[in-house]
């Protein structure tokens, strides 16, 4: 049992109001969230108790569109046009990879995202076994998100993969049905997927609606938006999440609301490639249910949560024209509830006995959390990773003052993955 | 002397690649910025030699619009409409505050500068002498920039405390003319400002088109632009600074550049009041001299030149719809070089021998700076405070590893701080 004690907790349980209280962790469970009575501290033995001497705990974030592995291409090519970012840039790169790049880049992605306060995510790549022991290996937890494409792959291999990642039981690793997008699939595949969405029960997930190109390229194609088309498919019959919905129809929003669908806002990285602002606020109006990414290093480039709710906000602020437009409390929620269900991690949404202790500490003892006003807003207008003081995901301290505890010496990753960048260079 | 070591030296000037060499400071300024010869080493006593070990040495990043004592607001009353937040919430507040307010808010806002790697602003308030004191004991450096506005102020108030504060001779001090803008000054006391400039042959400087209402009164009452008017008085004939500049016409830009006045962007404070986005990028095509900052803690939230930097290039890339809009290596410059010369610090603006000992060290053993694929562009879109090493001002280290050197507990300083922001909620 670990006790943290002597904070403020936002738990995120139907409150965005931090409380007095303390919370206590057993295995990889939340098992006390409250005062204790004299009684109950006499009666338990703790392993560790950690003072949080006023700082706040909260649940931690979680990730729910992301390529982990693409931190090889951060800052790699930056400042170019889409097109030739893709094309010229990325692709050419990513067809070279290995697995032991992907397991090592997916490393330094772990690390970023640790010191970030964010202990999940929804990853879409392949080398699926080399990333999956970099995460078990770290004890970071995520959601494999089917990425089959084009003509190489079929809803067999997807099928196989969702069967095999989800067989292994592991308590940190589970699959989800998806595609990588429209533009990537044949009509074929994609009805493939949505009968493996029926037979399964479940949901799938894929882009959606990130650039005005990919909308344009569908309706030619199919005279329907990406939206349209997969919901005329039954690929959405069990929910699922959309990622970006950068630029959506009326039609498309009512589909999304109907279904349940997860649109995932990814503003960094829709930003830094000029594909467009999300109509977030209004898509909460129309009651479609929110989540946040960060996307891949490549396009965005930091694995930062705290940068993706600012920014997120500030968008909508200017969008909206209306300075009360996305308040603090929305965003907060969406990072860490919104994020967790979205990927199917209902277990991690909040702080309350019984959930999985994914946590993190805010070290409130810095200047741009100075004065005390309101914690909430704080964390949204004026926090950043300098105040990410503890992570933990499941139950495990994987970050710490700044000190890693993943079973792997963070300055061998970052070795590592320099000589592996270098020589992608070069292969 | 100082010698840094061991690591590669972004000196900005005129060059932005970072190169494998040394710096050393002595007193105040740099001495040297090259590869020292035996004999040079053999020759010079270091008092102390700091091992870079393989991170980046680079300018310090100026803040070229601020309200440093604001801080007392932070996350007070964020998500409001600008009116409400302003005049419900702002000016009441202000209207309390007292010097000591001032003192200990403004050293709060200076913990928080040197966490971000700033070390100098051009700051806009009241109660000047408990703000120049709160500079001074820190060692940061600031540039007093006029405030007088509305009818308790006239510009004989303005020039006895520029000569004052000039007067002191304080190598961290200067103050240049200036007053709050149109819309708080009468036509008499802009004419008499004038007419200091020309005594002077100095630069003027004021809150400028933040918002379209702004422009929209000036035209009511003037018949011109507040640029316009502001030309039309002589303000410009010596340069200056034009706080904001969101809402400018062809005709503004064309002055701005033709006088050499320096537009300051401060894209998170008008993102958040919902401002709208300042044409940054056209304005560098115009030939406008540019340079950014954080403007005050009230309407920010943060006072983080990373955050600025990086939105300021993410709005341009969407406003554009050109991912190449706006490179990381403008950004730089702007924060680093450009925002120095705004404020008339001519020596504070690149690396160099004889320039002020104004520096920061940025740790690049952080996930969010690797692989090493190009250092600047990760500054500008994955850097944050944690990369803060070591913030220099005038060959004084203010801030290392998280350890602050300012003659006082920061502990104190939040004590304070929030004894101070509960008891005006009261007053």
């Amino acid at each position: 049992m670990i006790r943290f004690k002597n904070g403020t907790v936002l738990t995120l349980n139907n409150s965005c109001e931090p409380q007095s209280c303390e919370v206590w962790t057993e295995g990889d469970k939340i098992a006390f969230v409250g005062n204790p009575t004299d009684e109950q501290l006499k009666n338990t033995a703790f392993e560790r108790e950690i003072d949080l001497e006023g700082d706040l705990l909260m649940p931690s974030f979680k990730n729910a569109h992301t390529h982990s592995a693409m931190t090889f291409l951060r800052s790699y090519a930056d400042d170019l046009p889409l097109h030739d970012w893709l094309h010229k840039q990325v692709f050419p790169m990513e067809a070279k990879l290995t697995g032991e790049d992907v397991y090592w880049f997916t490393k330094l992605a772990i690390l970023e995202y640790l010191s970030s306060g964010i202990t999940a995510s929804f990853d879409m790549y392949f080398e699926l076994d080399d990333y999956v022991k970099a995460n078990v290996e770290s004890g970071f937890r995520t959601v494999l998100c089917g990425a089959v494409s084009g003509e190489r792959e079929n809803a067999k291999v997807l099928e196989e993969r969702y069967l095999k990642y989800n067989g292994l039981k592991h308590p940190l690793i589970s699959m989800q049905l998806g595609f990588h997008a429209e533009y990537t699939a044949s009509f074929g595949l994609m009805e493939d997927i949505a009968a493996l969405a029926e037979k399964y029960k479940a949901p799938v997930s894929m882009h959606s609606s990130e650039t005005a190109d990919e909308v344009w390229g569908c309706r030619e194609r199919y005279g329907k938006t990406p939206t349209e088309l997969f919901e005329s498919l039954g690929l959405y019959n069990y929910g699922g999440a959309a990622f970006h919905c950068v630029h959506l129809t009326k039609e498309d929003e009512m589909i999304l609301a109907a279904r349940g669908v997860w649109a995932v806002t990814n503003p960094c990285s829709n930003s830094k490639l000029s594909s467009g602002v999300a109509q977030v606020a209004h898509m909460m109006d129309m009651g479609i249910n929110m989540a946040i990414g960060t996307d891949g290093a490549a396009s965005n480039n930091a694995l930062d949560m705290f940068r993706e709710m600012y920014l997120l906000s500030m968008l909508q602020k200017i969008e909206e024209m209306d300075a009360a437009a996305m308040p603090a409390e929305d965003v907060i929620k969406m990072a860490c509830t919104g994020s967790a269900l979205a990927m199917g991690l209902t277990d991690c949404d909040c702080i309350a006995p019984g959930k999985q202790a994914d946590l993190l500490v805010i070290d409130l003892k810095k200047p741009n959390m100075q004065p005390l006003n309101n914690t909430v807003k704080n964390l949204v207008y004026s926090g950043s990773k300098q105040n990410v003081r503890l992570t933990m995901c499941a139950g495990n301290i994987l970050y710490e003052n700044g000190v890693y505890r993943i079973g792997e010496d963070e300055q061998r990753i970052y070795a590592r993955c320099n000589e592996l960048a270098d020589s992608l260079k070069a292969r």
